[in-house]
């Protein structure tokens, strides 16, 4: 088949085109570089199979015309502003990368009667559920942060062109998902402070905030065995059961780095910046029933990773 | 308090704003005349206490200007578009009206400290539930129209907008609202086309699509009851348990128009458009219990809603 996938030069979306032409299909890449990378593609380069358009997906009539050009059969949906902590101070972010490029996606799937969808969902969407073990049938999406809102944003229309064009929609929410080419987030930050200055580490909160981290091949390999839904949308949480706190990240962090005896500094309270979920478990009864199982635990996922973003 | 009425020559808008006069509150009005006419608020006109801004709300920058100007204390968000079958066929419509509306509004609110929100979401989030008595806690929110998929993004970022931002947001869903002002529908349809040509009437489906009608003073009553709300979403159902078939508003519209033994012919099938749904019920029971009732039957609200119009 021939895929689009957007927001392929990201840090998942990258994963997600070797998969794919791995598996020998073409593949359309669009990305605007907000902050996807031409690094991430780079060994693409040259790729009869690959095609890159660097294109903002908010712009209708741009994006409907490498629809019309490309005639893809798929779109894999993860243009997206990742980035919480940055759009907390600027919502209009998540308005523009999050919930516009769904539309417009939408609406050229519509016009050149494209069927498939995948789109990347989040945790975020069902807000803050201390203790619980979130179900796919949750029975409150009240999202906290403008990501989790936009994201929440992008389901509901979703929802509702696949109703109205018979499309079938592969939604995943998951959670931090992390490994090779990542570019943000507390393993990141860790380990460039420490490069910084290997001094001490100051920790926001007091550590114990507690999250599953899923190895981004492990969420591809799951996108890839589900691709292929039925007319509809089909909803999976995907993600790992196990969880790895704030002060284990940076515990694995030093020792991936060969740093002893550092000064861990936590500013205390409840931790994280606002909109911030702080404990967070998932109930992936669904996925694990349907065959898939990541292979990596949390704690796993952060080593594999310390030693990729070293 | 002053308040914001966004869509506030629309048909429920211009109703809530007379009511907020009433109570002695001073009203900024923005409007656009896509759906809401100067007609609706050619009464107000001269009203020392109003003041209009005929304003699209999907550009930023001069809604922000029109906030700093006014210092409002409260929006009351009902700038939509309200006719579903319109956007049917071009879901651009909702994407602006129905979803950018909200995130300009709430981020001029973010940028100038306004608190409270009212925002009109509607029973087309819960999607096709036949059959069920779908209450606020509704376990599967998938919207089959795109006028539902863009509300259901408009609560998801209202939630987060909220959160963030300690607002008091008060969110209605509410079915089918009718009554003076009314601009499309059903009712309005058979009025129309029973005046151009009595001799018939053709009714889409069988006639048994059956749905809950409220009346809009009803609603603008539960508003104005409701209006101060802790902080955080307050989610109700507004409407009323009773409901008219298609049919019994054929055969109320006829009576009130003095025809008799008027042939009625029926399309057949499921009736209605493809995103329209045929059977809703809801559950009433937080509103009622929280000591709201409507005080008109659905049957009364098309009765009176037909004088109205005719």
């Amino acid at each position: 088949m021939k895929a689009l996938v957007a927001g392929g030069a990201g840090f998942i979306g990258s994963h997600l085109i070797d998969a794919l032409l791995m598996e020998g299909h073409e593949v359309v890449c669009i990305d605007n570089f907000f902050i996807g990378t031409e690094e991430n593609i780079a060994h693409l380069k040259g790729n009869p199979h690959f095609k890159f358009y660097r294109q903002d997906l908010t712009q209708l009539e741009p994006v409907l015309k490498i629809f019309q050009a490309e005639q893809v059969d798929y779109v894999f949906h993860l243009a997206a502003n990742s980035d919480i902590q940055a759009s907390a101070q600027s919502p209009l972010i998540e308005y523009k990368n999050t919930y516009s490029t769904t539309f417009i996606l939408l609406e050229c799937m519509r016009l050149c009667a494209v069927k498939k969808l995948f789109f990347a969902s989040t945790s975020a969407v069902y807000g803050e559920q201390m203790g619980v073990q979130v179900s796919e049938e949750a029975v409150a999406l009240e999202p906290i942060s403008y990501y989790g809102g936009a994201k929440l944003g992008s389901e509901g229309i979703i929802s509702s062109f696949a109703y109205m064009n018979d499309m079938n929609a592969l939604v995943f929410r998951f959670p931090n998902v992390i490994g090779p080419r990542l570019t943000h987030g507390v393993i990141f930050d860790f380990v460039k402070r420490l490069k910084e200055n290997p001094s001490h580490l100051r920790i926001l909160g007091d550590g114990q905030q507690s999250k599953p981290y899923l190895y981004v091949l492990d969420l591809v390999n799951a996108i890839m065995q589900f691709k292929d839904t039925p007319k509809g949308v089909t909803l999976y949480n995907v993600g790992v059961e196990t969880q790895t706190s704030v002060t284990r990240i940076a515990q694995i962090v030093c020792e991936k780095m060969g740093l002893t005896g550092i000064p861990f500094e936590y500013t205390g309270g409840r931790g994280g910046w606002k909109g911030d979920v702080p404990v967070f478990a998932y109930n992936l009864e669904k996925i694990h029933t349907a065959g898939w199982h990541a292979s990596m635990t949390s704690d796993e996922a952060v080593a594999k990773t310390v030693e990729a973003v070293l």
